[in-house]
This record gives structure tokens, C-alpha cells and sequence, in this order.
């Protein structure tokens, strides 16, 4: 069943509505995340290493295989996984950028690849932080020991390598391999009836099973995600709810608990009901995300709202203070609405992860890729003060970038997204492709029967709404394009054999079937116009205020530009553009001052030092 | 300097603008508090007696004492301070009750001091979780080890004993002289430069001072109160504000980090600010206090709006949704305001004191005595599950009343409080008596030339607005009557020698001075119809909301009496007063049927099952 032409993509089910075009099919090559990709490339992944390096996260494993452990090991119980991360994000990046295997990307993977090689264990056990004399038992925490989380982004990694460059000879999918038969062993039926505290095994073995054609550790995924909800974790404070062991998957009706765990859960239960053709499972999940999207999501695509569980509030707790909004759980949550798009070909789920780049994922990292946000909150009261560059800060201080936090979970998992992201732009299907995110770039796809439907797409977006796709070979097929659902008045365009037509279409997705010929043009031209978003009158914390969107981007107002305290301010007037800038008028409350004042996009906020901003906005 | 005729109060100043009256002065008869005093000393003191008992905390003294530590120890670091603060509310119980030396409470009193007697070590030191072979050292872990915490309630417990049963030989106040003198000997000048990480040592020490006329004991105290904000306890992930080391106590502008360690620190500063007649540190403490109430305090007087480190948000957010509001940091806003109060005679520091009584401490104990809410949020957006009434509870689940938590603080501070109410009553000044809070009682005061000033209180405050003083003894003095801030309206009648007499009263006080005869009669009227309150624009949480009072109560609306959800409450007119209830029309927004629906008292929510409620209820 090992099929080595998988498309280079995260995620290959092997049924749905959907088939993922890899990095060799679909391309950015510029444009808003075009350039977050060659920075990613160019700073965040030498930034990352070099950061694991000091922290003593990367030594751990030649700690391990040296024989010295514990001593001297550095970093939480979840340490292993960050150089996993950082391995997948190299693995993508290399791929994404096609390296020649003497690049310095190539050279850097086999290297980090070799050290934590000479940590596993004969029998296939990896990890720096159990098992040995002076350490914890293997699996003796499995509430917080993170033991197979770790081991489900080995996983992660070893797929990003094997849909990259198959067949190479560094070793990792033998690691994750030798890992992955020890899990089943250990945890299969008849073995320990138990789940990890931390989702994230069962997404890591479910395509590590797609990648290699392994049944056996798509029916283990299977175990685990069926496990969740009997109660095999201990209790805690804030209850089983936090690790999704409260209640079975399948009958649960929202996403709840720790944000991160849910998504990662939820991404790995849905692979799990797709390659078991488990209707009832698929359709469970369907409503929680529905559920979760429309009351217990900011409008940002953010989710979880506290603190102390980074966990999801209840129905409509949606506080803009103190957002929690995790960087990490927008990427969980990218991981579960893909997996949904690729079964269902439903546009919604793009809609939300459009959403979710654009306004969480774009804006943890700073300009330079050096710096990130771990939290996201929509409404920073107190200016924050800049986070030490060589420092390394605590998760969730939610005020300006930081260089690493002592849970570093956000930089790599950004990085590993942003190096894949060529792989979430578009699909096929028998008839065609669809295409979900705009950015400028090249798609070609072969259909079943040979059709090549292959098209260069311009675009400023978001900055401008127009998206142009070029066609590049001459084929009969569907386009399918993605109208999102603020995207009222959409309007599309064909220039095709001669000929042009345009009309307006209805937010969902818009299909143009033809013979197209080397050279057609379809454009999509969207209303980039600043809208004025009201809150859901359920939600307490933004009652009485409004949110002002332009395209997929949230925009933001910042005490730098207003002037004054953003706590003061209050809305006297319909957000404008003027020379390309959202400008609203407002009024100060402490003054009585009103003036027009330009907006900044959410994720562009905190870059001129520290500053109060919010999202939401009193109307009086 | 000792003075064994010192008031039976938790606080006595040397100096300062207001003489407490304690226990033998100020007695309260019935009434609201007299209710929960009865309860309290008939319910909650045996069944704390019980809990320390079944969950090892009180059994850790005869460990201890056995020489048998560290196995079989249980409970949490800081256990040893809930069987302190029991003592403590065991000795106001019995100078309240002026319980008989054979009575029941004095034998459980004299039961437990000889218990812990028997733990303390022979150089003064005293805790159950320190200092043993296999247990960590002493003082080692001073951020998180409550070594000095715990001493301090043991300091307040001593206060109480001294203050109710001077000279009596069950040994307790013994027991905390010698720890307070180890204390000092270890971190007084030239000693460990350091601070606890939970502060309550200072107002422990300061008061044991005062009450043994230890000079030395207040110097320590001060000695602690200065050391904070030098950073000497290390930092953590919340921030050096989360222990109150991050700014110097006299530089800091407004409370902040966790909030009954904030609260108690304060408190202690106050009462070393009053000894060392130090004005800036007072005038600091004021400052602090206005900021403190004016942005970060809840309508009902709660404290602290997060879960995570139990901590003061930032200026203004003031969430509805899982305000933590701790029952402790009411009983510790308290312990600060009372103290300003003393010192400076300000009513506003006896209107905050009177909403977080009825408001927080009152909310806490169900009927019966024997379960508490440890987190009192604003608005509980599902219905809770019991608690089993066998069981432990997690400390803020914030449903329903629990029987007992993990970390269990708040049954003792409540018993504590209840127990020494009546000293919260009322104050002498060189020409009269101040009374601050409302409640049948008696209140009799010896002025410093010999006059006395007494009177008794009837009254069914605060379901009545009539507050009738009628004086017992001749004599010329002058009468201070607190009007609350809310109290627009209030009418004074004066019934003396033949004549009546009434006025309008602006909030704040009023003061009758005269020749009082015996029979005299003074009635304060305040108006307790419901009235509508708005929310301060700048806290997001309520805009567009309103809450509704009622006298001293805020009141809050619950799905039982709704009939719905109470997120789709919306006001749809004035509140009235009918039949003794509080009636709100309002409509369902999710079947826009209107009714007008009856509101109860905050403090007796979440008794007649699971529900939903909330206190702010939206406009529109």
C-alpha cells in the first residue's frame, strides 16, 4: 500500500471528498504569506535551533546517548518534542524549497536526526526525561509526562520526511518506525489500557500509518482516540475535561478543556474516523466544530479563553481581556478544520482557517521571525515591557514578542505551519481543484485521467481583493473557488476564449467548469472594504461594542495612534480608507476629543513598542 | 506596657483616630448576623473541627509530636494555618459566647493548643512540613512554603486568646511567643534578609505585639513589610507582583498580584504605618486602597479577577464570567479596610467593609454551616454539580457550595470572621461612639473621663431600612452614624427629652451630639428600595449591562426563577418591590416572551440547586 507519490502534504487520507495537492503541485510565491515563508526560512528556523541548542533541549539527546542522564538535563517534560517540531518545520522547508541535498538545510536535519538517533533505545524507546536509573518509570506519569506526545510529533516529523525526500537515508522514519512498533506493543490491545495526558500521538501515528502503510498504527491511533473519555487519567483540579478524558469523542458535543489538546485530539479523531469510514464519529465531530466555531471562538480564529487551563471557557465566555488564544491551539485548530475540509469539501472549514492564519498564526511571530507571541489577547490594558532578547520568558505574558518562553511550544509549531502552508492552498478532486487560500503562486495538479489543471494565481491580497488565476495548460476540468462568508458582493470574472462574462456569487464557493485554454483568466475580486462586525449578544465582554474587519484581517486600534488610552476610546463614525489605511473616527471619553484615527492589523500590533490596544470597541 | 483591659477585637491600635470596641462592648443580638453567628458556632466550628480531623491536618501535630514525620503526613503545605485559624475562631467564639470554663468550646479549645503543643520544637519552631529528617529545611523554600504564613495565623490565634481569656493556662499564647521570638531571632536585623511568599506573618506578628506589648514583634513586622519588593524571593511565571515583591509596599499604587496575599500584606503594613506613626507609608496604603476599590473591585466587594494566580486583573477588568472574587480576599479586604478605618475614621473604608460582608463573606456558607463557595463569580454560565457532601472538592469550582476543599482556607476565614463580627460594629473616640455596621445589638462604651456611651440597636436591617438606637445610660456624648454611599435619601429622626426631630442625611456620616438621656431614641432611615446600577465604561466585561441593588445586597438572577437560560436575559423595565421580592421584567431573547421575574440576594444563590445566574444583566 506504500504509495511514494503521495502528495508532499501533511496530510494524505487515503479516502474524502478532498485529495491535498502537495508542495510539488501548489506553490506561494509571494504576496503576504510568501513573504512570512522566506523569513520563517531565512531567521525563525536558525533562531529555533539555535535556541534549543542553548536551552539544553537538543543536548538532552546527546545526554541520553552519552549515558549521563539525568544529569544535567534542561527543560520540561515536553522538551523532546520541540526538536521534533523543529525537525518536521526543516523537513517541509526543505521540501518547500526543493534544497539540493548539499544545502545547509539538508546538512542541519541530518545532523539534529543523528543525535537524537543515538538517543533511542534498543527496543525503540525515545525520550530524555524517563526510563532511566535515577528517572521516572516509562509511561509512570502519563498524565503530565507527555511521553507520547512527544513521540506523536517524531511522528509528524518522520511523515514530513518521508512526503519530502522518500526514500532518504538519514534515518528518521526508521526512528519513528522503531517507536511507533513500541507504542503498539506497549499500548495495543491487550497491552496498557491507557491514553496520554496530551493528544497529539494519535494525529502523529494516524499519518505515519498513511505514510508507510502501516494499518497497525492507524488502528492504534483508532485505540487511543477511543480511549479518550473512560477515565483512565487520574483526576485534577480542573477536572478530566482538561485532557478530553470526561467524555467519550464521540459523544461529546463541543471542544472543551486545555485548547491545544482538544484541536490536537479532534485532528486525530477525524483521521481516525476517515480511514475507518466511521460516518457517526466524522458527523460527531462536524457538530463540535460547529459548536466551537460559533461560541467558543474569537473573532480573531482564536481559541481558549483561560489562563490558568489554557483551556476553553464555556458557551460564549469569550472575554476580549486576558484572551488566552494560544498561538498553538490556532495551529490545533488549522490541523482539525483541514482534516475536515479534505473529508467534507465544506468551505466553511477554509473560512475559519482563514481566518485563524491571518489573525493567530500571523501574528505570533514578529517581522524578523525572532520574536513571538504565545498568547493572544484582544485587549491589552497595561503596556507590556519588551521581553529580553537573550531571555527566555514565561508562556503567556501576552504584552510584546518574545525571543523563547520556558514553554516553547509556539516558535516551532508556527514554523513547521508556515514552511508547510503551500500545502493548505488547494485540493483536487476527480473533476477539478479547489482552491481555498489566496496567495500569488502556481498550481498544477494531475486529474485521474491525465487533465492537467494547472494555474498561476496574482494577487495582492489581502491588501487588494483582486485574485487573478492565469491558466497555464489547456484541459477541460472544474475550478472550484472559495467565496468566504464576509465576502458579500463578491464578484467573479472570466476571461476566456475571447469572450468575458461576470457576475456576482454568493459567499460558499463558486465552481467555473470549461475548456479552459492556456492563457484564461478568472478573476475573483473580493470586498476588501473595512465592515463593521456586532458581537453575539450572548457574549458579556464585547456587548455594546463593535469589531472592525477588512478582509480576512481583524484590525486593531493601539495607543499610539490614538493618541490616549485605548480604554477611552469610543466609536463616532464608519471605519474609511484613506490612502490605504482603516480609519475610524473616535472619540476619547476622558477628553471629549474626537478625531479619525488610523486602525493597524491585529497581527501587525505591539511592533512599535509597547502600546494598549483592543480589538472590540464601545459604540458609546 | 501590657494591657490586660485591652478591647476583646482582632485589632488594637496604640494610636490612631478610632478606638476599636470589642467583643464586651459591642454584642450582636440577632438579625442577619445574629444568624450566622448561631450557625457558625452550632454548625461550622464542629464541622471544621471534623474536617481537620478526617483529612489529617490536625492528626500532622501528633505525628509530629510522635516523632514520626514526614510519613503519614497529609495535606497541602499550609495546612497547619487552617487548625489556627479554627483556634482562632474557637477563642472570639468563646469570648462571644462567654462560654463557661467547663463549656463544650473550651475543652476542644484547650484539646488542640495541646496538640499543637506538643509539635512545637524546642527552639520555638513550629510546622508540620519543615525541619524533619526527609522533609525539606527549615525556611528553604520560601516562596512557596507558608513556613512564616502559617505563623502568622498561629500569632492571630494567640491575639484572640489573649484578648478573650487573658491569663488563661491552656498555653497557647506561650506557644506563639516563643515562635515569634524565633522569628525574629532568624530574620530580624542582621539575620535571613528575607520575606514569605504568602504574606500574612506582619499582621501576625504586629497584633501579637500589640496584644503582649512586644515592641520587637512589631519591628519584625515592619522589618518584613519594607523587605517587600526587593526581589528577594525568585522570580516566577506570574510575575514577582504575584508575592507583592516587586515594588516596595510604600511605592506601590494600587494592589495587585494575588489577592489575599496583597490584602493581608496590606493590612500588616497598615498596622506597622499606625505604630511607627509613619504617615507616608498611611497615606500610600490610602492611595492604594481608592485605586483598589475605584477599578479593581467587584460590585459585591470581591477581589481578584483571576483563576490562574488567583490575582487582581489589571485597572478595569473586572470580568462577570469567572470573576474569582475569593472568599478570602473579601475576609482580607476586610482586614485592610477596618484597619484604615481605625486609623483615619473615613466612612468609605466601612461601606466597602459592609458590601463585602454581605456581599462575599456572606455568600460563601450555605444555610446549614457546613458548605462554602471558595470562588464567587458574577455570572455562572452552567448549571453546577453538587458537591459530594462526603467529598473534597477542588477549591474554585465555582458552582455549588462545597463541604470541604483541597485547599481549604475559606471555611476557617469565614468561621473567623463570624466569630468576631461584633468588633466590627462599632468605635469610641474621645467624645463618643461611631457605629459602622447595622445589626440588633448592644453596644456600651466606657469614654476615656468616665462617661459611657451605650445603646441598644433593633433593627431588621437589611430587609428594613429602619436602624433604631435607643440609649441605656445619661450621659452627654456624640453619636456617629455611618451612611452608606448608596444611601441617597436617608432621614435621621432623633426621639429625645419630649422632642422629635428629623433631617435628611448625605452620605457619609452624621454625627448627634447631646445630653442622651436613658430611653432616647436616634432612627436612621435608609432608603432600600431596589435600585438600578451602572457599570463603569471602562470595565468591558458589563457594558451595556446593569446590576440591581438593593440596600446593602446586590441581587442576581437565577435560570430557576427565570425559566430559561439566563444569558438570554434582557431588562425590560425598573425593578419593583413586591410582597418582600424583588420582581425585574424581563424578556427572554430567545423567545421574546417578557414576565416579570423575581431576583434573589446574591448571597443566597446557587441554595435551591444547580442553576444559572448572573448579576449583570444586559440593557438591550
Amino acid at each position: 500500500m506504500f504509495d511514494s507519490n503521495a502528495p508532499a502534504a501533511p496530510v494524505v487520507p487515503t479516502r474524502g471528498r478532498l485529495r491535498p495537492l502537495g508542495l510539488g503541485e501548489a506553490a506561494i510565491t509571494g504576496g503576504f504569506w510568501g513573504d512570512r515563508q522566506r523569513v520563517n526560512g531565512e531567521a525563525t528556523l536558525a533562531h529555533i535551533e539555535s535556541r534549543l541548542e542553548s536551552e539544553g533541549w537538543l543536548p538532552n539527546f546527546d545526554l541520553a546517548a552519552a549515558g549521563t542522564l539525568p544529569d544535567g538535563r534542561r527543560g520540561r517534560e515536553f522538551s523532546d518534542s520541540e526538536v521534533y517540531k523543529y525537525l518536521e518545520a526543516l523537513a517541509w522547508e526543505i521540501g518547500r524549497t526543493n534544497a539540493a541535498p548539499d544545502a545547509a538545510f539538508e546538512g542541519r536535519f541530518r545532523r539534529v536526526v543523528t543525535r537524537v538517533a543515538a538517543a533511542q533505545e534498543r527496543d525503540g524507546y525515545l525520550n530524555t526525561m524517563f526510563g532511566r536509573a535515577g528517572q521516572r518509570e516509562r509511561w509512570s506519569d502519563l498524565e503530565w509526562g507527555h511521553e507520547l506526545y512527544c513521540l506523536g510529533h517524531l511522528f509528524q516529523a518522520a511523515v514530513a520526511r518521508q512526503r519530502t525526500r522518500p526514500g532518504a537515508d538519514d534515518g528518521l522514519v526508521g526512528i519513528a518506525r522503531r517507536a511507533a512498533d513500541l507504542v503498539c506493543d506497549e499500548f495495543g490491545p491487550g497491552g496498557r489500557d491507557a491514553i496520554c495526558g496530551h493528544a497529539e500521538v494519535e494525529v502523529g501515528l494516524a499519518e505515519l500509518g498513511r505514510a508507510l502503510g502501516e494499518q497497525r498504527f492507524i488502528d492504534q491511533a483508532a485505540l487511543f482516540v477511543e480511549r479518550h473519555g473512560r477515565g483512565t487519567l487520574r483526576d485534577i483540579e480542573w477536572g478530566r475535561k482538561y485532557f478530553q478524558d470526561d467524555v467519550p469523542v464521540r459523544d461529546a458535543d463541543v471542544l472543551r478543556g486545555h485548547a491545544v489538546r482538544a484541536n490536537y485530539l479532534s485532528a486525530g479523531a477525524t483521521d481516525v474516523a476517515v480511514e475507518g469510514s466511521d460516518d457517526g464519529l466524522l458527523q460527531s465531530l462536524r457538530r463540535q466544530w460547529d459548536r466551537t466555531r460559533e461560541r467558543r471562538t474569537y473573532v480573531t480564529g482564536g481559541q481558549g479563553s483561560h489562563h490558568q487551563d489554557e483551556a476553553f471557557g464555556d458557551d460564549w465566555e469569550l472575554p476580549a481581556d486576558r484572551a488566552y488564544s494560544e498561538t498553538c491551539a490556532g495551529v490545533g485548530s488549522i490541523m482539525f478544520s483541514w482534516r475536515l475540509l479534505l473529508a467534507t469539501g465544506d468551505a466553511r472549514y477554509a473560512d475559519l482557517i482563514e481566518r485563524t492564519l491571518f489573525n493567530v498564526v500571523a501574528t505570533s511571530p514578529a517581522p524578523d521571525g525572532r520574536a513571538f507571541f504565545y498568547a493572544n489577547t484582544l485587549h491589552q490594558r497595561v503596556p507590556g515591557a519588551p521581553a529580553d532578547p537573550a531571555g527566555t520568558s514565561p508562556r503567556a505574558s501576552s504584552s510584546l514578542r518574545a525571543p523563547w518562553f520556558e514553554v516553547s511550544c509556539c516558535p516551532p509549531n508556527v514554523a513547521r505551519t508556515f514552511a508547510s502552508l503551500g500545502a493548505y492552498l488547494a485540493t483536487a478532486d476527480d473533476d477539478g481543484v479547489q482552491l481555498h487560500q489566496y496567495a500569488p503562486g502556481r498550481i498544477s495538479a494531475m486529474l485521474p485521467d491525465g487533465r492537467v489543471a494547472a494555474f498561476e494565481v496574482t494577487t495582492g491580497y489581502p491588501a487588494d481583493g483582486s485574485i487573478r488565476l492565469t491558466v497555464r495548460e489547456d484541459a477541460e476540468w472544474t475550478l472550484t473557488l472559495r467565496v468566504p462568508a464576509w465576502a458579500a458582493g463578491a464578484r467573479l470574472r472570466v476571461h476566456a476564449g475571447g469572450e468575458e462574462s461576470e457576475q456576482e456569487v454568493e459567499p460558499g464557493s463558486v465552481d467555473v467548469r470549461r475548456p479552459f485554454r492556456r492563457g484564461d483568466v478568472v478573476e475573483l475580486v473580493l470586498p476588501v472594504e473595512p465592515r463593521v462586525t456586532a458581537p453575539d449578544p450572548r457574549v458579556d465582554a464585547v456587548r455594546g461594542s463593535v469589531a472592525i474587519e477588512r478582509g480576512p484581517e481583524v484590525l486593531a486600534l493601539e495607543s499610539i495612534d490614538f493618541g490616549g488610552d485605548v480604554v477611552d476610546a469610543v466609536v463616532a463614525g464608519a471605519p474609511v480608507e484613506r490612502d490605504g489605511r482603516v480609519m475610524l473616527p473616535l472619540r476619547d471619553r476622558s477628553t471629549d476629543a474626537a478625531a479619525e484615527v488610523p486602525l493597524v492589523a491585529y497581527h501587525d500590533w505591539a511592533q512599535r513598542g509597547p502600546s494598549t490596544m483592543r480589538v472590540w470597541i464601545p459604540t458609546s
